[in-house]
């Protein structure tokens, strides 16, 4: 859209059970308070019987303050609807830490668009359990915290890392090729705020080597699948996929080349669309609002 | 969306200049009369100011009925706020003719998702300017009539396909790869409601003999694009493009031969969109709903 | 290539242990008949050390006749190099028997090819398991044979579908989305000449309801997949795939309507390259020129 | 290919008048002095009667030193045959020279590249008209040379660039959003040696804003070319395309901004392609061996 990045503007996300005059309420209480909606999107699952809502109005003559907005949708539409929403500011800026382990592709990716100001976002801290990428975060300057783990230190290893990011203030984690499996205890400090990708179109090739397993198929598409982390492995809400095609010319090492790209460009879009708050998790599933 | 072919159903297309309380003011209309809405879809054309609305909702407890629907809407809401509108039912039936020439691929293809019912659609005849495809007309059991067109007829041909349309109280006309040039009187009975399928990605090779320019020019794509017809050649509202991958291995022939299946795909996407009431039109450019 | 539909060359299809001066033999072969090349493509598997080989040349200064070929080839160069081979000729019509159900959409697909002249085939015979598509074969005035399949009488019923393939002297067996499960001793009167559409990205949702399962997982892309059948269901060798894009809001019903078009040309697309003789088997993969 | 990393092999390319036995004589050297052929691939332009063939061999049996083979081949095939030819090692390391402005995209992701040793080349020096990126250069420890370019100092200015290419010995020049048009003269010091990104699919869209221009047409998909340059604007042989699909929602920054992606990784496949040796230009075209 072409407001998103409109330092004033406020962004609602919204779901309920589904039920009527839900967009007319939200959408009457906007125009009441003098709110000129720039985007709104909304998606009913009629299995579930789900609705989902994404709103975007400027702030510039919109009657209230922003920090009375919450208390006054809460009272006037959330509650008598028993909606769970969000309100977000299209000038927050976001913290997010990255982990890595010897990988550098996407840690690249990711560095230069927060480095060129084409994300919104600051990167407090990058933290690996090797030291190889080092360099590359002292080039951007970042502090880097290498926290080795292995078979027997994993508790004392995931404890130092949740107080780096606590102590960096992290609102979201992406694991841009970090090869370790983060514990339930880890992931249930950040809900539906741990973006991983990995290296195959999910479901198919889930676990650990999915280019050999992929090659040894004899498939003519491989994919690449950014997702929410759950403790389930790799079985977490989908935010983003995509594919190349291959030949049998393309070796395992050729698959491996070919899906660095398709790595780092399918994690970046999924971090851009959390960023933008435009999804939704709900039953295992996402909305991805467009 | 799950419930498009849902037989009670209306959907209201809207555009008008952007304003503060629009969506509300809709929402607002259907909610007090009992509609439950299916689908909601909005645009706003920040640059030009203007405002695109889409949506849809169950007529099942709806409190007007079917033919008062048109005439309050604009008494109370497309008056007040200097609206264009539309309103379809999504259990209407459009009547589609097809003009052809030589090429059968777009031909079967639209007759064969109109024959298993894939689409809500009756294609009351075929004209085309050469007598080849009579016998797929045959096969489908459609009227087939042919109207050579020459440089010395073109009027008196036009004429005889008008009233052919008219004869059949046609809807929607889709040229499926009819290789001739239509009048802007011609054109000017059916405003946006000609669909062409265009074997280029447009803007790029328009005119005659696409293929041929664009092996010349060595591409590494190539493309098609259905559009609305205007009465400049290849100019006009485009609707759905996509494109194929070649090489330098691919002749002329070849490109002719993978062009195929994507105008057939490319023109099949374009008229569903179409048949969906999902496409408006302004200023020479499309909005296309999701 | 620009010059497959030619009437008078010859293709060899080759394979054997990866050893020195493979491609230099048979080409020298073929430049000391006369032969010019029009077309070679060779590939190495370095893991399991086998060489492939395609190569097409004209038949017009060919100073071998036909008949004469494969004996000269198998004397002075298979045999020396231990290769397994195939003659075929550009003139070839092969027969192609269809195996359906009752899903219309890759059936007037394929008949649309073969009907327009695109596919040099012929198809003498369409088998299905139930009657609703015996409406399509008679357009096309094509005999169709009605055999029920039950649970208790697949036995006679493959007994009969094989006497049909051999009455109508079949080369190749298109399931084209043919719902039932092929027994390994019927498979094994055409090995690598059976090619199944599998409505999925294999090895993702194998089996059955494909598109239930996809949409269950929440995927943001669907695929299709085209395949020899083995007795391993679902498990054959990958001839073709390819994918669409789709979002939250498509229903099952909606991948079921886009996974038609995925389908559809990804049939198409394998059977074509297995018509073109492109496409060589091993160890449950296949090598697929370009 | 699996072993195109492989220190000891040799690359021929090879193009000439088509005629018989040009395969057998190519392939019959390399086999007589003992080398095992990795890869092989040929393409004949049946319009214009062109040969053109890459070939690749070990060379740890071959029975030439790598100093003589081009003089033998010369003397025994190439001069026979009136081939042009060029011969390549795999462990060749080129140098290549990156020209930017402003826009970090693309610099970001040839560095990133040739930094994580995924490309074995060198890049000695950066050259920009602007001094905004110079902190990129400084991250990745290259000289960066700021040549500001302006309507009265051109001349003086290639003439600098030329000294600074000629100072470091560049093989190759990648123009990553160099905005700036270079003169015929400027081009004639590298032939088929200088690659730029042009943020559009050729030719639709040639010459400057071609975001603004797609935009205002309305089109639905967007794309970006990577070609030579030549002295005609835009108009040199084509490496690699490819697009992305847009939608009436994209405003012109949203272009630019998936524009950036779509940049960066056809940029950066043409230039793999061409330190892969597998680029051939003839009459304004290439032929790209896969």
């Amino acid at each position: 859209m072409s407001n998103t990045h409109d330092d004033q503007s406020a962004i609602l996300l919204v779901h309920c059970r589904d039920q009527r005059g839900l967009i007319s309420a939200v959408t009457e209480f906007l125009s009441r308070h003098g709110g000129n909606i720039i985007d709104l999107d909304q998606h009913v699952d009629a299995i579930r019987g789900i609705f989902f809502m994404r709103v975007e109005w400027h702030l510039d003559r919109f009657a209230l303050p922003r920090h009375e907005i919450g208390d006054a949708f809460a009272a006037e539409i959330a509650g008598p609807f028993d909606m769970h929403w969000r309100l977000h500011f299209s000038d927050d800026r976001p913290r997010m830490a990255i982990l890595c382990s010897r990988l550098s592709h996407c840690l690249f990716d990711l560095l230069a668009r927060c480095q060129s100001a084409e994300w919104n976002v600051d990167v407090p801290v990058i933290i690996s359990n090797h030291p190889d990428l080092r360099s590359v975060a002292e080039r951007f300057n970042i502090p880097f915290e290498h926290v080795p783990v292995s078979a027997g230190n994993k508790p004392e290893a995931e404890q130092r890392q949740l107080e780096l990011l606590e102590h960096h203030a992290v609102d979201l984690v992406v694991l841009a090729r970090y090869m370790q499996i983060l514990s339930p205890t880890f992931i249930g400090h950040y809900p539906e705020r741990i973006i991983n990708i990995h290296h195959s179109f999910l479901p198919a090739f889930a676990g650990a080597r999915p280019y050999h397993a992929a090659h040894e198929r004899g498939v003519k598409v491989i994919g690449a699948t950014s997702h929410y982390v759950t403790p389930e492995l790799d079985a977490g809400p989908i935010i983003e996929q995509d594919v190349a095609r291959v030949t049998h010319k393309d070796s395992v090492q050729d698959l491996v080349r070919q899906g660095r790209d398709l790595e780092t460009v399918v994690l970046s879009r999924a971090v851009w669309k959390h960023l933008q708050r435009k999804v939704l998790c709900y039953d295992n599933r996402t909305v991805v609002f467009g």
